[in-house]
């Protein structure tokens, strides 16, 4: 149940997205081995004056930079968010062709009390 | 002072999405006990193709999911928590009608200090 | 490396939205010492039907009222984020002039080891 909210400028192809939504989703089952079709994410997409990016921190960011917020259980550790980068970084570069550089991942926690995945239930308090 | 992001599919008439805030504002009145018009929350529409959603958990959702994120004090017990996500499934099904299998809800804790509602002020630090 | 999500109303002119950039990012430099072009932000404008605000707090808000997110890491002090919270407002009243009763600004704490600022590394873990 990680939800994931990913931001980019406009105007890329479907498939572009949808290779973003499918290399998300494989980093994911083989990093935090969430279950078959744990799949909630959404897409923003943002014209050139409503994103903006820096390239602090010696990164040489481009325009295809994307901004992945992805919400996890607060019970993940540090070398399963280190494996989740690192895997999310390759899968992207092999598809759609996104440059190392330009992948940028914030991981916010969330209680396992602070989910209900339907039904109205919280269930996995 | 909930902050609520709603992430849906592009389509649904304006009145549905009015329903969607007046059942959050609703829920949030009753089970966290928020004063009144305390009403922070935007919807995101999303094109089929920025919008993905799995089967995970044995609940069967539709392309109607909604995917609601609520931000709130850090000092909210799991028993607001569950009773929030109870009702808001109640609420969402009564009007607009969304089955509850569709209804996602994940909730961010903020500490007090983290938040300003006008002023440039930390009003509850 | 604070990520900023900022919400808006429909409409504004780009010079508009672009002064919103600029003093956040000026706010952060003063008040948290980010780096030089440590620049992640985007906008998402929301049609009235999307977009819901109160008075609650008594605090007189308008159509105008700006919902500000922004994740740092979770060591900044209540000091940093009082700082912050008054300096985004008087830089936001300059330009683009907007009311204090409409800059709304909740922060997200994360810790350092759930960033990846690109390359796929944990860059601060």
């Amino acid at each position: 149940m990680p939800i994931v909210h990913i931001s980019l400028r406009a105007g890329k192809p479907e498939a572009y997205r949808q290779a973003i939504f499918d290399g998300l989703y494989s980093a994911m089952r083989e990093t935090l081995s969430v279950p078959e079709d744990d799949q909630f994410m959404v897409i923003s997409e943002h014209d050139a004056a409503n994103f903006r990016y820096g390239d602090a921190y010696g990164v040489a960011r481009s325009a295809d930079v994307v901004y992945i917020q992805i919400t996890v259980f607060n019970t993940r550790t540090v070398e399963q968010k280190k494996a989740l980068f690192r895997r999310i970084a390759e899968l992207l570069g092999q598809s759609p062709g996104i440059r190392p550089e330009d992948v940028f991942v914030i991981v916010l926690d969330a209680a396992k009390e602070n989910w209900s995945v339907g039904h109205g239930l919280a269930q996995f308090a």
